[in-house]
């Protein structure tokens, strides 16, 4: 039974329906957001839909059987994403929560990456620089909230959409570090009321925009010292020469000592 | 014949009097947006337009006899295009589509592009990083559709300028990637409605920011593996070397030994 | 006692009880910004935040005692900036200026970085490049005064508000550097009185954003250059491994000789 | 004479002062914009601006005689652009136009960097990128260029502000090239008339950043070589060492031969 359904889950042709069924699921869940279409063919949609979830769930119940032991299958955070992915539509199945249904079935789209390997490859690669980043995105962290609680006591008043309570502030901080209207939209209206507010906002731009460049900076060198390791892997393949060199030299000076 | 015209075609003088021409041409068609101007001489903008195409189609002509076979000549990316462009502009003659006729003559400006060597060479050059940065690309236009998806669906109704379709979104979510407006534009009027939106407005923001500063990092990493490939071909230069030490060093010990 | 004190705070159960405590009223100041949380809580929340300056005091008094000699401590930046933010938390105890306590309060947020070592050590490291940046720094302030004398010549009757004095315009000039609404905010607007005034802002944006971008360059370029010498300690291992090999050869042809 | 002179002009404190005047011209050109300090000392601050300019006038006086031969002086474009500008300010002395002289005025704070060593060299430095990246300048400006006329063709009627003429289109792309509002200001008013406009805006935004990048990536590689060309005459180094070395061997194999 396992070496069946692992011969099935290797098989070349198994993998490529499976990405050409989250293609069509695709499809058909952009389809779905046009209500001309959805009147019209929302019940084939929907009986479309539950035969790709049917399979989907075969796929996985294989995939499931095919590792060994079981608990494998579990560590490989794709393969968790693609079990509760598949879980959770049957959880939510006939329930009145129409929104999450929806939104569950827009999350399958994120098995294209789970399913295609170079996707897969590329997005794990992406997320393993995040750790290295770690200690600045930590100072970000400690930026922001510092930033927050000063502007919610001073500007808290004066400007409540912007900076209302803590999370309003973090949020206007947010689209502050994107420089997103951060001087007409943001400072400019309360600097008429409180003229020296431009120190807060300048110097948080200052700030912010100085640690996310080195963020930036810090992800262009951590890249450029792989290029560089691989160089030095070049380095060490001379050093070996070099001291195979010095052994035959040795072996000569012994000769001629002889 | 074609020895002739290729010898034509290879002359010097040839080819800048055809940049000539083109830089003429691109003269001319900037004065005919000016009313005035064509106003007054717009029958004379007219006929040296049509003079210039004659020289244009001569020019091909006799790139496409100089080239043995002939379907070399369709080989060139850069031929095809120029090709194109002339072809064109006999088809719609005449026609009452003047838009197209005009964005036609328009488009012969890039003509300028394939008929400067330095300017060919380096546009196929920064053409050809592309295909490198597929796999990144096709991973933003996921990202891409299923954030369109949801967006559709969540803020479709609320604001349908923003989120009606699916094409709407896109184009939505282009306009936040360059950061332009994301948020005084986008997200805080559909925050009004919708408070909790900010969670897909900063998810987007992030992981689209993300994707596209990889993409950046990629281009720069590319370029630097190439002036890295450069010093490579130095090291293999002192590989060599040292591999014919050791020969020499072989040598001598058989010299000894003798 | 100094040797006692000293045990203190070279404790690991000290530092980690401090950073605790600072995140703790790092709470603390952020719960206080909420009205309601401070009308039914305030009482409690300024008992605790006396506590804890108590604590704080304790704690820069060990560290004061244990370090030799006294001035010592105040060689390290980190515990200046900590001592100060305490001994003003007295000053201003008790006074009227609630506004002054309560960003003090808030300032003390920053503890967190001088608490924590591999924050203390990536904000020491990030301080670090500032000063390689001095001349391009010079530069660009040179740049803002220029442009910011001759703006408030020419546009201060125009736009009072952006340009009216030269510290308006320096802010202005800031805002435009981010790129935000430099166009539509503040060019178009002085365009319609002055339509000559665009080759003004045009000129700025190019000097401005080629200056930032040099300096920009000169952050990756320094970073880089910090990997490539430590590339260039390999090479120098080689130069050695060479020139070993060349002694070697040298004693070999004493060998010979003899 | 000559060397009379030219020993004031290499003479440190010499130097030192005509950087100070510099210093004190700034800020007088900067406080002569507040109008009420205008009003209040407006006369004296003429007249040390008047006494500031005589002696730039006996400064670059010295420096021409000190050179020699004479023309040697107008080789620096530096010393050029510091004569042009006192010659212009006797030009205009006394002339109607206030606002040229004041601009002249403002322009002498330039002199700053001419005359300040260490920014001589860095904007000496910056200036030098520019020739490398002349290529990728040229295919920017054919981009405005055929973008220009596209617009102006397609959009002159639906939106004279900023799509009327070539000019306005160029300047209208110059914002949009720095993402200012070109989504918000420029395209979706745009949209409302031309529906397919979207087509014109997003390929320009692509194309343009596409071309900026590579610029920017140029400037970084740029830099990038000139450190790695550092690296390679290390490389050199290694070279001759090995070729020393095998000469050594060579000798050794000779002297075994004997």
């Amino acid at each position: 039974m396992r070496s069946w359904s692992q011969k099935i889950v290797d098989n070349k042709s198994f993998q490529n329906t499976i990405i050409i069924l989250i293609l069509i699921n695709a499809v058909l869940i952009g389809l779905e957001t046009y209500p001309n279409v959805y009147q019209q063919y929302g019940d084939l949609l929907q009986v479309l839909d539950l035969v790709i979830l049917l399979i989907f769930t075969i796929e996985i119940a294989l995939k499931l059987i095919a590792s060994h032991p079981t608990r494998d299958f579990f560590k490989d955070g794709w393969n968790v994403f693609d079990f509760l992915i598949v879980a959770f539509s049957y959880i939510f199945v006939g329930s009145t929560y129409v929104t999450v249904l929806r939104i569950l079935r827009v999350l399958r789209l994120f098995r294209t990456i789970s399913v295609i390997p170079s996707l897969r490859k590329l997005v794990n690669a992406l997320l393993m620089t995040l750790p290295s980043l770690g200690t600045i995105m930590l100072l970000l962290g400690i930026v922001f909230y510092i930033f927050s609680v000063i502007g919610t006591v001073l500007y808290g008043s004066v400007s409540p959409e912007f900076f209302g309570t803590i999370q309003h502030t973090a949020l206007t901080l947010f689209q502050m570090i994107t420089l997103e209207s951060w001087a007409s939209g943001v400072m400019r209206p309360v600097m008429e009321e409180a003229p020296y507010s431009w120190i807060y906002f300048v110097s948080f731009i200052l700030a912010g925009s100085f640690v996310v460049l080195n963020l930036f900076v810090g992800v262009i060198v951590n890249n450029f010292e792989k290029v560089e390791s691989m160089e030095s892997d070049d380095e060490d393949d001379l050093k070996e020469e070099i001291s195979s060199l010095r052994q035959e030299i040795q072996e000569l000076k012994d000769l001629v000592k002889k």
